[in-house]
């Protein structure tokens, strides 16, 4: 078995962390495997917020995410979707691929036309659902590199996100929040999950091998 | 710099691939890694389809997805969302941990009322586009595992996927494809971007640091 799968099975959604705060460097591993995950045309249509700060997890807890890892966590992480695309945001990317790769807007143009054809002429909704699967395969990451380092991380779903939104001041910044994770590390004895056994479909059922 | 995230930086989504095959191991590892990615209440609300079969990736090319590395690639993985979430799946899944932790059916009455409750309640609408986030976490497990076995993924929203369901015959099965991924090896010579730069936003303008 791969050093990766014998990690991947150690990790499991803790529904209780003891407290204990992840050391910087291994924070910044989970950070920067988030950063280089891919997205769709590369336009990375979320921003990740951070938090450490005890108070805003307890008043986070308080109003919008009742579960206990909220306040036993070192980190929490929100996943947070663009709630529009604009051109804006395309332009900035277009000129961050130009800075980037030391290449001319000329020979960008048709890149940007196509995307902005294609993504501009979709739905709000439609966009903010797109944008909202960008930032998943970002969490998929956290989740491994989190594995990887031996910190537990628990993606949660169940929160209000109208609250969290509020509490962040992020629509003010054109953001919504789709999903965050708690980091940190379980807390074995009141944990009553910590040593359940993982429950997964068969590979006979969850694979279909053409 | 962790290994990750030296690998990390060493991925790309490869334009073109070479036909080399990718042994049946490292595939194991990454089909492995995906099963093994948590989902919103354990449900695993979607399917992966594995396709290697030279013809049907040519048919695939020829009608649904005109990329060149379908053709290239050694396999194809479709992620493929449950259409609607039905109540004889959550059974299904209530009974899998119940055989899997050895533990009575009452004893789960209380979470299958719960799930049952929220999911059910929700359009099937919604529902699709929650599988198929779920699904974005399973990509995300794959484009590491890929990358830790040194094999190239490369992640595809661009395919018809109404003619790809139809193909694989995934209606029948109440599935629709909502990402592909081609495995296998980039083709240094014939990838304009094989060499090129990662471009991605500055930590300061992707985290919100609070």
């Amino acid at each position: 078995m791969s050093d990766l799968i014998e990690k991947l099975n150690w990790r499991y959604a803790a529904k209780r962390m003891n407290g204990e705060s992840v050391p910087e460097e291994k924070l910044n591993t989970i950070l920067e495997a988030i950063k280089l995950s891919p997205s769709s045309a590369g336009l990375q249509p979320y921003n990740v917020i951070v938090i450490s700060d005890k108070e805003l997890k307890e008043k986070i807890f308080n109003t919008a995410a009742p579960q206990p890892q909220i306040k036993e966590s070192s980190h929490l992480l929100v996943f947070a979707a663009w709630e529009k695309i604009t051109a804006k945001q395309i332009d900035d990317f277009i000129n961050l691929i130009a800075t980037t790769r030391d290449v001319t807007l000329e020979s960008l143009a048709q890149y940007q036309q196509s995307i902005s054809s294609n993504i501009l002429s979709r739905s709000e909704d439609v966009n903010f659902n797109w944008a909202a699967r960008q930032a998943y395969i970002g969490l998929g990451h956290a989740l491994v590199a989190a594995a990887t380092e031996n910190v537990d991380a628990t993606p949660m779903e169940g929160f209000n996100a109208g609250k969290l939104d509020e509490i962040l001041g992020l629509k003010e910044k054109g953001l919504r929040s789709v999903v965050i994770v708690t980091l940190g590390y379980r807390d074995q004895e009141n944990d009553g999950l910590a040593k359940a056994k993982k429950v997964r479909r068969s590979s006979e059922e969850f694979f279909i091998s053409i």
